[in-house]
């Protein structure tokens, strides 16, 4: 299996949606970003066998929080539910970022969690 | 047991060093904020149950790794080895950062991590 | 009066809303954030006396434009006018910050203040 | 010609919109500001011989997707294109970014690109 | 007056250092950048009279305590008590700014503030 | 010749130093990220003809500017100079940063350039 297979099928199946559909609005123009993405962090770090996949993604949910990218963070607490966490482990990661990166980043990815829980029906 | 002392026990804890060592730089201009750092992130979130100290301070890890400020970074990747992480999965997590904050601040903390390491004669 | 008392005094009379209804949108998810958000900020740094009232908004005011979170900027936007700020005074220090974070993030604050002073019918 | 006045010809060259409907949203509050950009960055800046203003333009839109404003990454892509860059060189400087800032930060730019593309028939 | 000359005694009485000495490090390559200094937020902001050089230097303080860059803030702290803020008050405005920007900022601040504090045999 | 190789050799080139002297500080702890590098920036993204690399390297000086990582900055402005950029060209740039990302990062960073200049004998 290729790289780019092999990280088509790991981030098909963290995220639970197809490459097509995630990529969707920007492969039109730079198709190119969306295999950088399956050849990079999901065929050579997603798959590394050290760190399990439900503390890595509670760990990217600790990142975005911090960095701030709304769209890419709710992508993540989907993923973040898909492999195992549950709803409260999310939260509490959220709120324990408040004292490394303040309290607004951290509400405004409370709110980006509730809006995933309410897609999918959680709370 | 008073929520300051709660947090000092908890924090002295984890980071393996006393309070007075850890803000002894600080102190004499700013004493509250030691007193705001136990009675917050350590009496407050630390004792939390639902998430693990292990996970916990990998996924402060992760946040300091796109924050930036390396003291702080240092000082979390000691406390994520005293709560039970290896140095395989600290340098794991720093290097999954890379997709999410870039190869720079990636880079320069794994070189804070090796500073960790050597220090305790880990490597 | 305990310290979450007097916090939730001080941030309602500051922001001149209940506290759940600042927080209505995440409290059923982490209700603790706004306790710590009680506890913390509002308890422990807006009720000392080293610095009034009116310049810790504006300084507040100030950080918010460098670290870009709009939905917190004009919460304290709306502070900085509770406590005595005139309009004039925000803006001016929105533009200062231009020399500190670039024009971008200032005039994205100055949008943000505009749309404070509409809806309390200021222009 | 004055400082203002050689500034407010290149801004208004550059971006292909008068200076008035480009700051038409806060003038009415902060009127010094857009006064600022024009005899800063425009008359000071990209008047200047060293770097043509191809090139310019590129490394501002590089800048601005680290940077994370959308609003201002729009109208420097829009300037980016005014002065010469095709689409593509466009994208492919926003998916070098990937490298620098992570990807979050570039997938939301090459999301920017496209909706300036879209609003000018380029795709 | 020209705005050149106005800008550099403004900022000479702020930071009660002569510009070629704050600027000595880079004027050699750099020539420009200490006039834009002198010309845009010395000449233009910090002679405005809607908010006085203590608040403004306050504000600066908790700009530059979010942003990290430590060279500038202890400039800035320098400033800020030569325009009348005492000591306590600068601390208690980088103690403020950790709701906003974290605990590791507002300590590295705190202790960039120590180091000025030191210079000038204030403690 | 594989992806590794191709990277490996692009890289090299563009830096004017071998891939274990770039990493020689972190390769004993976290080898694959210098492997990342290779294979993803340098492999898929530099080797890319729709930019040239000249123009490339000017717009990582602009990024790194307002990332503010030194070390990676002052590795990029080598490479700008390998590629054919002027050390006028590169502090235009950088000043040019200043108006998005503020004073502080760009005179440091101009600081940083004229460490390179110096190391390579150029001023």
């Amino acid at each position: 299996m290729s790289r780019y297979e092999k990280g088509k099928q790991v981030l098909e199946s963290i995220q639970e949606k197809s490459l097509e559909e995630l990529f969707k609005s920007i492969d039109d123009i730079a198709p190119d970003i969306s295999r950088f993405v399956v050849e990079f962090p999901y065929a050579e770090i997603y798959t590394r066998q050290e760190v399990d996949l439900k503390t890595r993604e509670l760990c990217t949910v600790a990142a975005l929080t911090v960095l701030g990218t709304v769209p890419q963070l709710k992508d993540h607490i989907n993923a973040a539910l898909n492999v195992g966490n549950t709803p409260t482990e999310i939260v509490e990661i959220i709120m324990q970022m408040s004292a490394y990166c303040g309290f607004p980043k951290a509400i405004n990815s409370i709110a980006a969690a509730k809006e995933v829980f309410v897609e999918r029906d959680l709370i």
